[in-house]
């Protein structure tokens, strides 16, 4: 009647960004991304049938702004006659504040939530499972170089190459911690509503996710830096050509990608991309990550770095 | 044999970015534009039958750079067997960093060159004259609010409401001098070439100056404040999504579009326009005018501001 799972975010490098139905939570457009490795999620769920209501304890402080979500999720999972549960979160990271902390989170739920439920699901299902309660999240269940893609009514989710065929570095820069003022979900449906370019954004995932994919295929580290880039930079436009605009990024945001530009220039292999958020990550070779952590932790309004590989995808944890 | 004109510069609310034909200089889309009063650019040009070749002294010092835009101005005004000429061009604000310098330069090169080679044109060929030069000098021969409109295989400008019929106050706030790294023409055409939201950009222009075209005639500050931040936005989106990128933005730039979000929540009235440089342009109700400078000057990265009104178009001076 219990079970705890851990789970890392994932970065998107082609990204999510709208939804084809907003019941269902599935996305208007496939994408790729990389699941992290030292940061990390932890959800505990007990299914208890002495309890009136679900409770909800983050970092060990009850929280009731996210519980509406999670208890949603174990509907699916357990069926709506389930006990009510006690859910206990562990996050190393700042949450809601765009570093895909509803991913590992809803990826280490469902997992957990399963377990505790008894119940056996293959991958896809818990990719599907998982992806209705965050968009992000399905891609969490997996490590390494993931792809989403869209199956008719779902989404099915695959490791495309393992987190140690190519062990990119991952730095990500804090620039501010406090959550953003528009949540993903609600952004969204205002670009899609109102911005001129989701259309074109739209018609041309396919062939950024094709072009991605096959830099991974190759190893290609400057042609999937080109099109990370790009894709990061388009959906930002979207964003903020929507009504009213949607701008996620601070100054420090913008002299990060100053920083960057200058390292690229210099010759070393580092790509910048940027969720909705204001926190920029820098994804690189490993052999320049210490120079690009030097040269972030020395850019004005960094507040905090975070150095990280690519890992795996959620897991089980084996509880005494 | 000689004239003086002086020409201000002015900013687009709806932007021109993109040509349709690059030879003859014309826009891509039509535009509107504030006139402003106390920038100025002062160009003297004197044909001399003694002189080998073109001159130019911008602000007392020779400047190679422009000169062969400047004389092929000169030669479409003149004629290619005109005599050589001695170009004197004052400039109170800083060039080529966004700031429309090459509109005023322009604009007031077109008018005293006609002068000194004693030819009467019309406003509408002047107009086009200029905007062979650069594409947004054409506006700076008309004051207050300019609408510039594709006509066939030429432009045609006019004063859609005069400066004294709504007069509204601009804060400039310069966040960085030096020129930009890639000039607007360049860019220009980038973004023509390579970015996905180009076409859906030209194909809602229209509709963003009609939206504009009735804010002003009822001085509906809330909704031209609306249309100019979204089309400029826009016009960014565009620069973005490009390949490779184009990004005027600085960090002070961001910060100044914080600045001035927060002055709209307390109600007061202003908006920004940005345009292909790092300087924030604050358009408010006069009765703001001080309140918005004084919160600009305090925004960190800011190191200059220029206030102005609305201001006329170009014309010539008399000189002793």
């Amino acid at each position: 009647m219990q079970g705890t799972a851990i789970a890392q975010p994932n970065i998107a490098l082609i990204k999510y960004w709208g939804k084809r139905n907003t019941k269902r939570n599935l996305p208007a457009v496939g994408s790729i991304s990389i699941t992290l490795r030292e940061l990390f999620t932890r959800m505990h769920v007990k299914f208890d049938a002495s309890l009136a209501a679900d409770t909800l304890i983050v970092n060990g402080t009850p929280d009731n702004a996210m519980l509406p979500r999670l208890a949603s999720c174990l509907d699916r999972i357990a069926g709506p006659d389930r006990h009510r549960a006690r859910i206990a979160s562990d996050c190393n990271f700042p949450i809601a504040a765009g570093l895909a902390s509803s991913a590992s989170a809803f990826a280490a739920i469902t997992v957990a939530a399963a377990a505790a439920a008894g119940k056996e699901f293959g991958q896809d299902s818990l990719a599907s499972l998982a992806g209705q309660g965050s968009g992000s999240a399905a891609r969490s269940l997996f490590g390494g170089f993931v792809e989403l893609k869209n199956m008719d009514d779902d989404i099915r989710c695959a490791t495309i190459l393992d987190a140690a065929a190519w062990p990119l570095s991952v730095i990500v820069a804090i620039t501010e911690k406090g959550p953003k003022a528009v949540g993903s979900t609600e952004a969204m449906d205002i670009s899609r509503r109102t911005s001129p370019f989701y259309s074109a954004w739209i018609e041309q995932q396919d062939e950024d996710l094709a072009t991605a994919r096959a830099a991974i295929a190759r190893r290609d580290f400057e042609q999937l830096a080109a099109i990370s880039e790009h894709n990061c930079l388009k959906m930002h436009s979207i964003m903020w050509a929507s009504r009213p605009p949607l701008v996620y990024w601070n100054a420090a945001t913008l002299r990060c990608l100053e920083t960057l530009r200058h390292l690229q220039r210099q010759g070393l292999g580092v790509f910048f991309t940027i969720d909705a958020g204001p926190q920029v990550k820098a994804v690189c070779l490993p052999e320049h990550a210490g120079e690009v952590a030097d040269a972030l932790r020395g850019t004005a309004g960094v507040t905090e770095l975070m150095t990280t590989g690519l890992g795996e995808g959620a897991r089980l944890e084996n509880t005494a």
